[in-house]
């Protein structure tokens, strides 16, 4: 049994047929690793965001999808399939937004359709096997990000980010704090300013435990303070996720993320965004295009005290994330390299 | 007894001789009055921001020292004014960074010093006389900001204004929430932004009770999301207030103010901001002159949830204000008029 995930996020252990998370509702009071393998714990750990970040969604359903299947004890196929088919369905309704938990299912379903016309054992074994590839692609995609980022940063830099696009959203390195990981690797010292990011706090959380974890220099400041840290000339570069990006290099990402670039630009900060090429989406044509969740408005009504609450009479509007220009872009950091907004939409139909 | 404060922040019952404030650490959960008339009780509300905001520290400083002083028994002189200046050294260390509390004690101090030429008595009825001055001089004074202010709001406007600087930090109407009291009573419907303000929530917990108690539509927001609404072309100006203004304009002011400054400035919104000359400091000749206080580390670290804690390794920076240069400020409402950061000089110099 895996007892230590040794800087990933999850794995999937294939000898004990279980998906391993780290819990991370609980961080960063308590580090506590979970081996899953029955379907409800699965879809929970899903649900109620045991296991969060896209990437790491993907992977995890993928790992989970197999240990799963694996269990059917059936020789008789139809009935396999059929099994097979109920474990999908019930975990796409785990989250019905995150697209990647999506694209890892319908993945995993393909590879099952034609490894079964074989055999039952070689559709499972097949099974593993594209599991155990998404999550080593995953690894292999992030690391890539944060390559080419890493030629960004130089030894003694300060990066500032916002929310949490790190290891603990995908598998390992993360999006916005690959960069940060494989400079790191690479000998150069860097420190980190981490927005805690209101309301839901993922910077204070995830952000500086995994960052400090990894014996990175992090400092916490609220949202508001972050222009002043940035005029103080604290901040070599602002590194963060994204969530969506239109045709024309508009970035929907965490709320907050539109005045963190506004306040770059002022103060002549580069800032850079990081992201696998599944989060370009040629279909939205600008940020115009992208829906923005509106979340709870208990988020902002209770959450910053437990005894108290504000007023019930005042209106909160708590909208989940924001776009920003693409002018505000300096450039995008992908596994294929750095691009430049101008050069985004020429990159996305070469593809 | 007064029961109900009408409107204002604090008062000075002369019948009862009682200083009476809303405690403010009570709300918004609870609407509770004191009325105090013992020395500890008075310093006690101002150290543990019962009452709280310089003009109504000031104010309450006044009224308290008079309340006390009235209540000395004794026909000798020297032993009056002996146990006078006791009342006022003990209130002078219940915060020792507020200017309005030494201004207001000394001016008290000096129409001590000269009624009590005639008689006791006569030193009793112009301290309480002095004080109710201060009382209506805050008054009259935050009125007029609002009066010039007033004139900048359209009916129908939406406000954004950061932390409170409202009528609960003076006695009635306060600085930035001024000229939106008085659009209100103008007839003019305006609705406010208010941002909640992290770390200690002015925003959602003050500011968003006294507008909504006014009936002013007030809705919260996290401070990361005022870009946000002000890309979305929900905002026709900004209003806050000031701690202390720099002989060019420079402003330092609650953390955060700079960060608004820099969006307003981007997405084209006015940035005004509103404060009495007590605020100008003609000594500070710009902002890297303005010393910012850092405070707790605990105010981030402990108190997004009681229950939750950043990880120990993470280091925290809390400054409490940051300076914004007099460039990103549309002027300055004064109870004199509306004055543009390039006239601060010769306003100040004419005084």
């Amino acid at each position: 049994m895996i007892k230590d995930l040794k800087g990933v996020t999850l794995a999937y252990d294939t000898e004990e047929n279980c998906l391993v998370i780290v819990d991370q509702t609980l961080l960063p009071l308590e580090y506590k690793l979970l081996n899953l393998n029955e379907l409800e714990d699965i879809f929970e750990a899903i649900k109620k965001l045991r296991v969060r970040g896209a990437p790491a969604i993907g992977a995890a359903a993928a790992a989970g999808f197999s240990a799963l299947v694996n269990r059917i004890n059936t020789s008789d196929v139809s009935e396999f399939k059929a099994q097979a088919e109920r474990i999908k369905d019930r975990l796409k309704e785990s989250r019905p937004t995150a697209v990647n938990l999506f694209w890892a299912l319908d993945r995993m379903s393909s590879v099952l359709e034609k490894s079964l016309e074989e055999s039952i054992e070689n559709a499972k074994e097949a099974l593993k096997n594209e599991a155990l590839s998404i999550i080593d692609e995953d690894i292999d995609m992030c690391s890539k990000i944060g390559q080419h980022g890493a030629k960004l940063l130089n030894d003694g830099d300060t990066v500032l980010t916002h929310c949490n696009a790190g290891s603990l959203a995908a598998v390992k390195y993360g999006t916005a704090l690959a960069p940060v990981y494989v400079a790191a690797e690479q000998g150069k010292k860097i420190s980190v300013f981490a927005d805690e990011t209101r309301p839901l706090l993922q910077g204070a959380r995830l952000t500086a435990y995994e960052l400090t974890k990894a014996g990175i220099e992090t400092t916490v400041i609220c949202d508001n303070m972050a222009a002043k840290v940035m005029s103080e000339g604290k901040i070599s570069a602002v590194f963060v996720g994204a969530d969506r990006i239109a045709y024309n290099g508009d970035t929907a990402n965490k709320i907050g993320t539109l005045s963190v670039a506004v306040n770059a630009k002022h103060f002549g900060i580069p800032f850079y965004v990081c992201a696998p090429f599944s989060t370009f989406d040629k279909c939205c044509l600008s940020g115009n295009d992208i829906i923005i969740e509106e979340r709870s408005e208990l988020e902002i009504r209770e959450l910053h005290y437990t005894e108290r609450k504000l007023p019930d009479e005042a209106l909160v509007y708590n909208p989940a994330f924001d776009v920003t220009p693409a002018e505000l872009i300096t450039a995008f950091v992908t596994p294929d390299g750095i691009i430049p907004p101008a050069e985004i939409k020429r990159f996305l139909d070469c593809r």
